[in-house]
């Protein structure tokens, strides 16, 4: 799967993927109105919001980037309602020929991780059909668990040719107090990137494995550090924008081929109307915001990686 | 919400969890047979099958026991369908005065986390309305990403009366690959349990907080430890049964009250008709069998901590 996301950076030149949390607070009045006079004031309601949302963000920017990051949690908290959007927005993503990276930071003892990796990126058997539940592209997962916690999705990563991302350093303010400790002279995060190469070796294709990680914008210098220790990585790189890594900090997260790292942004596109750069376009011009908010983003990020 | 636990605890003299995690192997033929008469070998079947198999279970021990623990893994992995099964589990074990809690092991960035904490456990707006997600009482919270990931729950806890388990030492074979790791002559499990501590300062009821921990019945050491080390955290403790964990492990889990544990059993007992001491129940007998095997596991965890 990290090849044919490879293939869509390059054919794209965009190492970019939009975030695809849909905050009802990002949602312009006019969707959010259409949708609760159809379901009224509740869950389907604003499900039916931020899918619509979604779609005219995807509709707007899908041509640019090669893949976008539903973050499960802002579809969660509208319970199953969400869910359900989640699910369309994927589907509808992917009709649009986009990857789709589920950031859902999974992470369990062995056999619930199948279940995990199964649900969101493989297959499930039902007597004598197989169906795939949300069937996303990669999947993020949270190492804490060790081995056993991520060996599954790896596993399902072989099978049905899909990529995961594991938390190595978090852009959180707080990812420190545990990732940053020091054991045997060097900081979890670096034990966590060992382990992401273990864990890869076995589904490289070309230069880069299926198994790659998570990396935030906001700690340039531990990506300067980590990019070189896992060659084969790809690095999911969030923390751009909004929450405050820049372009010239994403210089080493690339490696020498100009690969190595795809870059997140979330609220910096999809509530771009919002910022006074892009404020002229109006909240019924939000897509047409994002999609100028994502050309910009490209050419920031690509003047970090030549 | 502790509070509630431990009424609950006290009232069934059973400091156990009835571990809901339905995979399809588990549920007898002729239940899967009627659901996929119903709706087909489809997602929607499986999801029906595992409900119809829960609510067995649930009927069958809800009188003996002050909590049920399902594992949303077991649903996500049959997708929307799954997660509505989830749903429909929750609001029947609440039906039945049972505590629930969602075994959910997330934790992410901040924002992120509150949309989870709303999700599962407190309420999110919409418009003019709010509303309650999943609506369980506690959930699982993994702690890699630190304290802002971690706060957002505790804020819930307070919000809503709710409670948390933070993942300190998990039972699975490989969790000391990080988990163990020595940081100033501790163990990285120790510094996750100090920040229990300071993350549950807020939240104390009586002897105990909202913000529990889980440590894995196989580790019953580090359990001896983590207790004396956790005064005021609920332990919710997996791995008895079919992990290994044996009540004599569990002894040094409780505090001197005999309270401070809760031990979750799941396939010992969903699955009980399966085992040689419960074959006699057979495959329509399950229901009786995970009753009895909840009996004969009251009685060992009671002895363990008396």
């Amino acid at each position: 799967m990290i090849e044919k996301l490879i293939k869509a950076i390059e054919a794209k030149d965009a190492p970019v993927v939009v975030g695809l949390d849909p905050m009802l607070s990002y949602v312009p009045e006019f969707i959010k109105e259409k949708a609760y006079a159809e379901k009224g004031e509740t869950l389907a309601g604003a499900a039916e919001a931020i899918f619509n949302f979604n779609k005219g963000i995807v509709d707007a920017t899908y041509d640019l980037i090669p893949a976008v990051k539903p973050q499960i949690a802002m579809y969660e908290q509208f319970g199953v309602e969400g869910v359900i959007a989640y699910k369309k927005t994927v589907d509808y993503c992917k009709e649009k020929g986009l990857c789709v990276i589920a950031d859902v930071k999974r992470g369990d003892i062995g056999s619930t991780s199948k279940s995990y990796a199964d649900g969101h990126l493989g297959k499930v058997q039902v007597g004598s059909k197989t169906y795939a539940g949300f069937d996303a592209d990669f999947a993020t997962v949270n190492p804490y668990l060790g081995t056993d916690g991520v060996k599954p999705f790896v596993d399902v990563c072989k099978e049905s040719d899909k990529g995961i991302f594991v938390l190595v350093k978090t852009s959180n303010p707080s990812s420190g107090e545990f990732q940053d400790r020091e054991i045997d002279g060097r900081p979890l995060y670096e034990h966590v990137a060992d382990m992401v190469n273990t864990w890869g070796e076995e589904c490289i294709h070309g230069d880069y494995s299926d198994v790659g990680c998570v990396v935030g914008a906001t700690y340039p210098e531990m990506g300067k550090v980590l990019r070189k220790l896992m060659p084969k990585a790809y690095i999911l790189v969030p923390g751009y924008g909004a929450q405050g890594g820049k372009a010239e900090d994403l210089v080493h997260f690339f490696n020498a081929d100009g690969l190595g790292a795809i870059v997140n942004s979330s609220r910096g596109i999809i509530a771009a109307y919002k910022k006074d750069t892009y404020a002229k376009f109006g909240e019924t011009g939000y897509a047409e915001a994002a999609r100028q908010a994502t050309i910009d983003m490209i050419e920031d990020i690509n003047s970090a990686r030549r």
